[in-house]
């Protein structure tokens, strides 16, 4: 065997951590087994993910209309028969020739351009300027598989070494920490505030972006997760400005996770893009670097197999965006079933269309419903012993605090884990409902928090409740001193 | 804007070079543009891309039975359909409905397992026990959104700084070199040996590992291309087995970029994995580290646009597995499109099954064509003054010699490129056709060559030939002393 040891690989990914799929949920996976294997083996008879925004895994059925022109786009030949007419809607066809039409020689089963299929580019620009208001350009549009190998690349041209700074809110998604570590870069934290409902207080960017240049840290960039992942706020208008400006004045590269566009669930909050926010307070191209984040995987249609995506790299001069061009190229382009649904995602039915009326049923039904899952899941939590839990204002989690027990801390501290983790895997084990602790996306010194997604299916929430309930009860019996 | 310029950038991207996305390939996009805005402006009427193993762009059709099982995973609400019975295959329907059933909840739109969903890697472990004669392991495959993430991962695990080397053949694939230098490792090469059809000499690997082992660098792994690219070489069994014991001797991961493995178009060659071969030897999991890498992009399917593919991960311990799992976790897992044509290719239609036939009607004609193609470029090359071609054995390339004259030379260094950019980039503009200069694949100094695909399909070959011809000619009319 070659002489490849813990002591020997890179240290980077050593260091390298992704909570989401980590410890609790291995061990979930080998709880599902054992259902399979022994069933009755245990107090519940499924293992019920909450631990990642996965929607279709717990249910949530594909919307049609992009179905359809998927099939059509993977099979062209059946465009021309008379039984597709029967099998597909009108639009669905028309949608999947014009698409067709926009690829080089049709061939799906191509290499496309880098950034991905010029033609989709165009609709997702077009797509952008009709949410915005403001003008987008196809050539600003890098296709990516998810939106995750876009924040990487954006993150391996950044970093040079433990001397580049990366500002991330706390708590964070951990795909930040994870390719900033990865990279060999330095994470400076930005703690949301988490009794003004996870406010972004720009006096905390200063301050963090302050002490970081004292430990002589160059901040490069600044993340923004808006709607919040995993704290769920939706940040207001005026708040972005001051963002906007402060990224503005310090020469920082706004990262704008932007993936929970349309996971907006009060009616008081709207979603703004950051570029758009940059463009009306007359903000150009040679004013302020902005990179916003889209994805196929969450919003209503919550593809996330599919892996499909696209960042909108704006504010960079032309020598910098070669080399975002040749590190997209290395990996040659995306996948052209994500680039497809990424143009759908931007462009989808309207009035007028055969299909707008069951796309707007089957889009206002996800979306309604995971605004009652998000308010049940709430108020489930706020009447736990010890347990806050700020709204869920949009994207698919709660981030409850739970006042643990001192006893259920040594109990933690006994088997060398977290509280959070304690808390989680004995939840775990006794209800098969798998959260991921918040220790994985980091939490104020002292707290201790856990992400759930909303994303059961309504039937199911009910029982998640209850379990839940019935759990922390008895956990919160055991632990008192 | 922000401060992000060349000097503030990771100078590891600006060292990375990738040439089959390079200089020329913009040049021939903008060519491209204008012959749509100005036809005629040009002695020829369309670009033909050479410059990369990209099948469907040049017109090949897909394989039918693979694109009726995506259409109806993407869309399976229509598998109930009596219509559906009339429009596809009877096992396409029936290979849908098992692929479907190995999903759980059916969701191909659910993120699955990082290392791809388990039902689907069982048939590609099946598919390898079939092609090997030795046993294969779902848990050691890993699906990837093609082989090129997989190749990232490895580097980025293997290597620490400059002072780890990877063995690469000369001229090589730059995806490795590309991938080596955004990690800040030394690519160590090794010279394959053109007099002798591209052989691969041991003595050469020895000689190439010890000079650098001198320079204070440690080999961690050696990359081998087989059947070959650029080089179109087949390596035979014996070979393989002394390239083992080396890698065995020397505690070198063998890294076995085998992408090409359907891709054989000469009788007295056949694909041997480096799997087998090394359990042929007697070698198992403590004995040799081996990865194989391979692509839904090449052979006979040439599904390039839909990123599918796998590395299969043996001779690793457990506590090293744990950390390529978590990498992998990191961008959660790759396309299930990609991953269900990664279990198509690995387990195509059997005698008996409906498809059979045509299946492989479709597979020969297009394996069959693809010979008679290499035979007729690598003749006309060796046709032309100053050329030297080696067979194309496999893989989909040939690598001509050019003598450049002196002269040639001389011009090229005025405008301040290589003597092969130099050419290549006359040849596209006088003709349209797009070849990669040998430079991006690293050639033994002061030898000039260039890749050219033997991808156009077989009626423009001719044409292709005689502009090439009647290029060559003049070019060398025009420098010759």
């Amino acid at each position: 065997m070659a002489s490849v040891s813990l002591d020997t690989i890179n240290p980077k990914v050593l260091k390298c951590e992704y909570a989401v799929r980590g410890e609790i949920v291995t061990l979930a996976q080998a709880l599902q087994e054992e259902l399979k294997s022994k069933p009755g083996s245990h107090s519940f008879d499924e293992i019920l993910y909450c631990n990642i925004g996965n929607p279709q895994s717990l249910g949530q059925q594909p919307i049609t209309f992009f179905r359809e022109v998927l099939a059509l786009c993977d099979h062209p030949s059946i465009l021309d028969k008379s039984q597709t007419r029967s099998l597909f809607s009108a639009d669905a066809i028309k949608r999947a020739r014009q698409i067709l039409d926009q690829i080089p020689g049709r061939a799906t089963g191509a290499y496309s351009h880098s950034q991905g299929i010029k033609g989709l580019r165009d609709t997702i620009a077009a797509g952008i300027e009709a949410r915005d208001g403001f003008p987008a350009d196809p050539n600003d549009i890098f296709l990516t598989d998810g939106a995750s190998p876009a924040v990487h690349l954006m993150m391996q041209l950044l970093i040079r070494s433990e001397k580049d700074g990366i500002l991330c809110p706390i708590p964070q998604y951990p795909l930040y920490s994870a390719s900033i570590a990865l990279r060999g870069g330095t994470l400076v934290p930005y703690y949301l505030d988490e009794a003004a409902g996870w406010g972004l207080e720009v006096s905390e960017l200063k301050k963090q972006w302050a002490d970081a240049k004292s430990k002589g840290i160059t901040p490069r960039a600044l993340v923004v997760i808006n709607p919040g992942n995993p704290t769920g706020q939706v940040l207001a208008e005026n708040n972005q400005r001051e963002i906007v400006d402060f990224c503005k004045k310090e020469g920082l590269v706004l990262l704008a996770d932007e993936v929970y566009q349309e996971n907006v669930y009060v009616p008081e909050k709207k979603f703004h893009s950051f570029k758009k926010v940059a463009r009306s307070m007359g903000y150009g191209e040679k004013d302020i670097s902005v990179v916003s984040f889209q994805s196929v995987s969450k919003g209503y249609y919550g593809e996330c197999g599919k892996r499909g995506g696209y960042m909108e790299v704006t504010g960079f001069g032309p020598e910098i965006r070669e080399q975002i061009y040749k590190l997209a190229s290395v990996n040659l382009c995306s996948n052209i079933s994500g680039q497809i649904l990424s143009s759908l995602v931007m462009s989808p039915p309207k009035v007028g269309d055969e299909s707008y009326e069951s796309f707007s049923a089957e889009k206002d039904g996800i979306l309604s419903s995971l605004a009652r899952r998000a308010k049940t899941l709430e108020d489930a939590f706020n009447t736990l012993e010890g347990v806050t839990c700020n709204k869920a204002e949009g994207a698919m989690y709660l981030f409850p605090c739970i006042s643990l027990p001192e006893k259920a801390i040594k109990a933690a501290e006994a088997v060398k884990t977290t509280p959070d983790n304690f808390y989680c895997r004995r939840l775990l084990n006794a209800t098969g409902i798998v959260f991921v602790p918040g220790s994985g996306f980091r939490q104020a010194p002292g707290t201790w928090h856990c992400r759930c997604t909303i994303l059961p299916q309504e039937d199911k929430i009910p029982a998640v409740v209850s379990r839940l309930t019935e759990f922390h009860r008895s956990f919160m019996e055991e632990f008192r001193e």
